[in-house]
């Protein structure tokens, strides 16, 4: 049985459903994103295996769950570190990034340098409404998180990956392979592309919707935000 | 050493300043003291004594904190009941309301029916911001929450003591001693009177506000949002 996945066209759809009829604001669900993250690098990244988080930010949404992971991070008790080249003037960001100057969390300019001194890199770039070439300046930072040997978790999808096709078949994001990725709501076609270990985030969605959309809520366990799932949708 | 309190007008002052210059947005901080709330409920009331859950709903913010916590638990496996009588025009709450409705939680209207088929009861009934006469139609709530021998967990404040001077000394509420009590950001001064298991939740506060506001950040464990307490602030 394959694991049920959701289109990119779909994964949009829901979103808006979610903040019309579902009622949810944005920032809730950003929050419950990101909350949702932060327990997946937790859980892969036990915080003995060293604090320090480099947190790569896109200018859209899935930078957005990037920064609320970050926070929550750094109450874990964990050091994150931002790269955010590209800030947003959306004013929900703006306040995601002032939460964290408030916890003294250092933004960074200069990626490669950034990279060279953390532990784990959580990539918040690109998320399911990416398509087409990667921009300036994030091209290198792609080549350099596919080159790393400091462990990736990718936040709903690789960046620069084709959301229903995978890794591009020739330049930026062709050898780009993390070691661990956390769908949320649910996973994106490309997911079948991806050998690392797999999480299913986002504990908000209810039974309606996922029928409505043709994808599985999770057996999340307890107080669990994010759940690990294997190639066919099994938990682990 | 006795717990550091935060009073009645400092909780509201640190309340505004999270929301001006700390950019939280209100959603935001009602979604994560929401989830403290479910959190300790699961902790103090595993899901194998008895999954149903009531929720009483006040007017305000503590009555939001109230629904969140009860679409936590909602998809933490237990069955929720919200009785919710007087029912804000804020946009937010009714928001968070239809939440609930979308996961066919039920709104009852009979509260001494409710009670006396749950096994748990949340009161989020008043938070640090009451003062004076309990109004209609929850004196009678609260005197069947100071009788029934369901546990009650009280949100913020057990409802209807005054935040300062605790229980009042005669009347509603004189008689009502919730089991468990969750303070948001900090224990309300009304805390010395309390005897209880005291939970503190609010994972968002950062070291200079606590230190601005004079109160300790507990020492929360792994991905926990709420830590248990003893009567002079220590962790259990």
């Amino acid at each position: 049985m394959a694991l049920k996945t959701l289109g990119a066209k779909a994964a949009a759809a829901l979103d808006k459903e979610l903040m019309s009829t579902g009622a949810f604001s944005i920032d809730q669900l950003m929050e419950l994103a990101g909350l949702s993250v932060s327990q997946a690098v937790f859980r892969v990244h036990p915080i003995n295996k060293g604090r320090r988080v480099l947190v790569a930010v896109g200018p859209g949404n899935n930078g957005g769950d990037g920064l609320v992971a970050a926070r929550h991070l750094r109450h874990y008790g964990y050091h994150p570190t931002i790269y955010y080249p590209k800030r947003s003037k959306n004013e929900l960001y703006q306040r995601l990034a002032k939460q964290l100057e408030d916890l003294d969390v250092p933004f960074v300019d200069d990626f490669p340098q950034a990279l060279s001194s953390t532990d784990h890199v959580i990539d918040a770039i690109f998320g399911f409404s990416f398509s087409g070439e990667v921009r300036e300046p994030f091209p290198a930072v792609i080549n350099a998180l596919a080159e790393t040997k400091v462990p990736v978790t990718s936040v709903d999808a690789p960046s620069s990956w084709n959301i229903e096709e995978g890794p591009p078949k020739t330049g930026v994001g062709s050898n780009f392979h993390p070691n661990f990725l956390v769908s949320l709501t649910a996973p994106k076609p490309l997911v079948k592309h991806f050998k690392g270990r797999h999480f299913i985030g986002g504990r908000f969605v209810t039974p309606a919707i996922a029928a409505k959309y043709d994808f599985d809520v999770p057996e999340y366990e307890g107080l669990d935000q994010v759940v690990e799932v294997g190639p066919s949708g099994q938990k682990l």
